[in-house]
C-alpha cells in the first residue's frame, strides 16, 4: 500500500466526522520576526510588547492572521488536497491571543455536505477550531471547498447545507481579557484617527502597494506548513505556481495599517472571497469600505465591520463587473471584525 | 478627510520640532536569526552569546546596523515619505548595545532647515534618537533629506543649517559597559588581525560579492518596517525597486568580515552617501581603507575609523571619477568607526 | 600581507592536525522558524513542544539537519574554499538534540590525506565535530573533499587513507537521552505507518515537489554562515549559482515527510553523494529506498536505514544509467539512519 497521503475525496467526508489535523506548531518570536519581513505589518499592538502591554495584555501576541494561517496549514492535507476550489468563509472568531510559547493544533467537524449535480465534485462544509497546549479553542471558522470524488458511482450523501451567519453580530465577537484602550497612545500608534472618526459606508484607499517574488510566497506558505502542491512545484502547474490566498489577506490586512493603523485586533471573519488567482510579479494594493460599527464592553473599546478588497491593477473601490461577477483584478474581498480605541 | 499618511513637505518642518515616530518594536531572536539569512554576517561577538560573555557583555546583542535599521525604519513616515534625495549623516553613535527583548522607538529633533534655490525643494537636518523600553538613547544620528514642498508659494524658512561634525571625535565613541578584550580569542573569531595590525591608509578588498535578489531585500526592509514605497511597488517605479540604501550598508559591512573579522562593535557613523542606486541583480561587493586610530580606556580595546565602499562593479579603490564625481559602480561611502581587540 | 582569508590548500594540510573553526553560533527560536519557511518541514518533533515533552524530551530540538548545517557551515574557510569537489561523507552520528540557546562550534581533525596522480590536487580527510557551550559533542561526521595545491611543486605527503564504515551498524547509533516512543501520537505525527510496516527493499515515492529560487538557497546558507562564493556570486560563476548541497539535503528530508512523517529524528548519516548541481529554477523532487531496519533499546524506538535520493525530474526509482554513473536528473543520493516509533 502505498504510504504517501492521497488526500480525502468528496466520499471520504461524513456529516459528524471528526478530523484531527497533523502537525502540532510551537509558534516563537521567530514566527513573530517571520511574519514582519513577509508582510509590512506595523499594527503597534503586534510589533510592541510595551505597547501591548499598555493595552492590558501581557505581551505583544502573535498576529491575528499568523494564528490563522497556522490553524488552516493544518487542515490541507485532510480537506483540500484533492479540492477544486475554496468557496468561502464563515464565523470566524478570534477567542483567546496566541503567544510567542503556545503549541497550536487543529480539529475540524463535518458539518455539511453537497454532491454537485455533475456527479464529479461535491462541496464539503467543516467548522474548524484551532487550540493551544491547554486546550483552549484560540480561533474557529466554517470553511466550504469543492472537492473531486474518487469513484464517480459512489453514491451522493444525504444534502446538509449548515445554516451561517452572513455576518457575526456585534455580541458575538470576542474581546481578549483585560483589553484596555482607555490610555491607547494614538502618536505611537502611527495615526489619530479613532473609532469615531469611521463613519459606514466611507471607504478608504490604502495606496501603497507591493510587487510580489516566488520566494516570498513560499516561505510564508511553507512556514504556515501549508503543502499544498500548487503553490511549490511549477511542473505540477507549469502556468506560475499559485499564491496561497492566505498571503494575499495577510499582505492586504498589512497594506491596510495607511489608514487603518488604529484597527489592532482581528476579532471576527464574516465571509471571504478568494475571487482571482495571484501569481508573482502581480502588484497588490487594497482598499477598505467600512461596514458597520458597534460598541463593545471593553474600556475605550470599539469594533468596525470592514471590507477589504485586494486587487492587482486597476483602480479603488472598483469590484464587481457589469456582468456581476467580481472583475479580473480583485484578488480579495474580505468581511471581517476588528477592535479599535474610542 | 484622507485617512492615510501624506507625509509631511518642506513646510510642514520647522527647527525645534519634536517628532514622536511610530510604531514601537519589541526586537527578538527571530530578528537576530532573520539578519544573519539575510546577510552572511559572521562578527563572533553578534554570533554567539558564549563569545560576546567572553568580551564582558551579558550576551549577544543584536546587530549594530539592525538596531540603526530599527531607528531608521521609523522616521521614514514622518521624514522621507515625500524625500527627493538622502544627502546625508553625521554624528551617529551607537550608546547601548541592544538585547532581545529590547522595545525600540524613534524620536527626531528639527535642527535644520534650508530652502532650495528652485523654491520646489529645500533640505531637512533631523536628529533621530533610538531609544529602549527604559527610555534609555541606544543610538543617534543626524540625517538630511531633500523634501518636495506641497505649496511653492509657501514662504521659505529661516536659513538654520546645524555645524555637524566632519567626523567624530574618539572621545565621542561610547563603549559599551563592561567590554573588555583581554581575554579575545582570535581563532573562534576567524582572523588573527588585531588592532595593532591596521595601519593607517591600508586599503583591504574583501574579495566576496552577493548577487542580491528582489525577496531578499524587500524582506529585509519590512523586517525594519521601513515602508518607502520605492523599495516595493514595481508600478510606482517601473525601471526597478530601489534597495534600501541600509540594505547595501548591511551587506557591505557583512562582507567586510573577510579581512576585518575582529572590526566586532560599530560605535560612530562619521558620514556616508549613497553614491548610485542599487537593483537587484546587481553584485555588491565591498573594500575598506583604514582612515583612523584611536585607543580607547577600555581593557583591550582599540579604535579604528574605516570607510567602507560597496560597489557593483569595478575593480576595487577606485571612488571618484575624473570629474571627482563617485564612479557609477560605486553604491555607498560610508564614514564610521570600529571596536577592535588589541 | 592581505588579510583576506586565501584558505588553506592541499600542501597546508598535515594527518592529525587539528582546524578549530570559527565563528561560534548560538542558536534560537529565529533558527527555527526559518528551517521552517526554508523547507516543508513538518515531522511533529521538530515542529512542536507539547509533542516533543509527550516523547521524553524537554522540548523540540533544532532539526537535525540544521545543527548539521551549522557545525558543517563553519568548516568551509578552513576546509573547502580551494575544494574542487565534495567527494563524500561517512561515519555521521547525530549524539544530542541542539535546544534554542545553545551555542555551537565546530573542531576538525585531518585524518587522511592523498595527493592524485595528477600533482595539482589532492585529497583531504577530516572528522569534524560540532560542540556545544558545555563542550558536549552535539554530531560528528567524516568528510573528504578535493583541494587544489597552491604549488604544484610543493612534495605529496605520505598517503593516509582512513578506514571508514560503509555504515554505521545499530550499536553505534546514539538514542536521545529519555526518548520514549510508547505514548506516540500517530494522528498528531500525520501518518499512521509505524516501524513494524517498513520492509527493507520498499521504495517510497514522496510525491510532492518544490521549485527553488535564488533567494531560498542564499538565505539558507547565509544562516548557516556557509560563504563559499560559488554560492552567492553570480559574477563568479555566471553559469548560475551553485546552491548548496545541504540545502537540497533538506528539501529533500522534508519532502519525505510525506510516506516518512514519524522518520523523526536523523541519528546517522552513512554516506552522501551530491551526483549534480542544483540551480535556481530546479524542481526538486525526492524518493525513498528502505536499506535496513534495526531495533533499540529506548522503548518503543525503531531504527530504519534509508537511502533518500532527490532529484530534478525524470521518473522516482531511477539512480544509475547504462554506465553506471549517476543519471544527470539525480540531485543527491543520502544514506541515513532515522529513529522511528515501534
Amino acid at each position: 500500500m502505498a504510504k504517501t497521503n492521497p488526500g480525502r475525496f468528496f466520499e471520504d467526508y461524513t456529516v459528524g466526522q471528526t478530523l484531527h489535523h497533523a502537525v502540532p506548531r510551537t509558534v516563537t518570536n521567530g514566527e513573530r520576526a517571520l511574519y514582519h519581513a513577509l508582510y509590512p505589518a506595523r499594527h503597534a499592538l503586534y510589533s510592541s510588547d510595551a505597547f501591548a502591554q499598555s493595552c492590558g495584555l501581557p505581551g505583544s501576541p502573535i498576529d491575528d492572521l499568523a494564528a490563522f494561517h497556522v490553524v488552516f496549514g493544518k487542515t490541507v492535507p485532510d480537506v483540500s488536497l484533492n479540492a477544486v476550489a475554496n468557496l468561502g468563509y464563515a464565523e470566524g472568531r478570534w477567542l483567546k491571543p496566541v503567544y510567542a510559547g503556545d503549541t497550536l493544533r487543529s480539529v475540524s467537524e463535518v458539518i455539511g455536505l453537497k454532491q454537485n449535480s455533475n456527479g464529479k465534485t461535491g462541496v464539503v462544509y467543516v467548522r474548524t477550531r484551532g487550540l493551544n497546549q491547554r486546550d483552549e479553542t484560540v480561533m474557529e471558522y466554517v470553511r466550504w471547498v469543492m472537492v473531486r470524488k474518487r469513484d464517480l458511482d459512489a453514491p451522493a450523501p444525504e444534502i446538509v447545507v449548515p445554516e451561517l451567519k452572513k455576518a457575526l453580530a456585534p455580541n458575538d465577537l470576542v474581546v481578549p481579557e483585560g483589553l484596555d484602550f482607555t490610555a491607547y497612545d494614538f502618536a505611537l500608534a502611527g495615526e489619530p484617527h479613532r473609532w469615531g472618526d469611521y463613519a459606514v459606508g466611507e471607504t478608504i484607499d490604502h495606496v501603497d502597494g507591493v510587487t510580489v517574488e516566488e520566494a516570498e510566497h513560499m516561505l510564508a506558505t511553507r512556514l504556515w506548513q501549508n503543502t499544498a502542491k500548487v503553490h511549490f512545484d511549477l511542473t505540477f502547474r507549469p502556468d506560475g505556481r499559485l499564491i496561497y490566498g492566505g498571503h494575499v489577506i495577510s499582505m492586504a490586512r498589512a497594506l491596510s495599517f495607511n489608514g487603518l493603523a488604529n484597527a489592532q485586533i482581528i476579532v471576527g471573519l464574516n465571509g471571504g472571497a478568494h475571487a482571482n488567482p495571484c501569481f508573482a510579479g502581480d502588484t497588490i494594493k487594497a482598499w477598505t469600505e467600512v461596514l458597520d460599527k458597534a460598541e463593545t464592553a471593553a474600556p475605550g473599546v470599539g469594533a468596525l465591520r470592514l471590507r477589504l478588497v485586494a486587487t492587482k491593477g486597476g483602480a479603488p473601490f472598483a469590484l464587481h463587473g457589469e456582468d456581476g461577477k467580481y472583475l479580473p483584478e480583485v484578488l480579495l474581498d474580505l468581511d471581517y471584525w476588528v477592535l479599535m480605541p474610542k
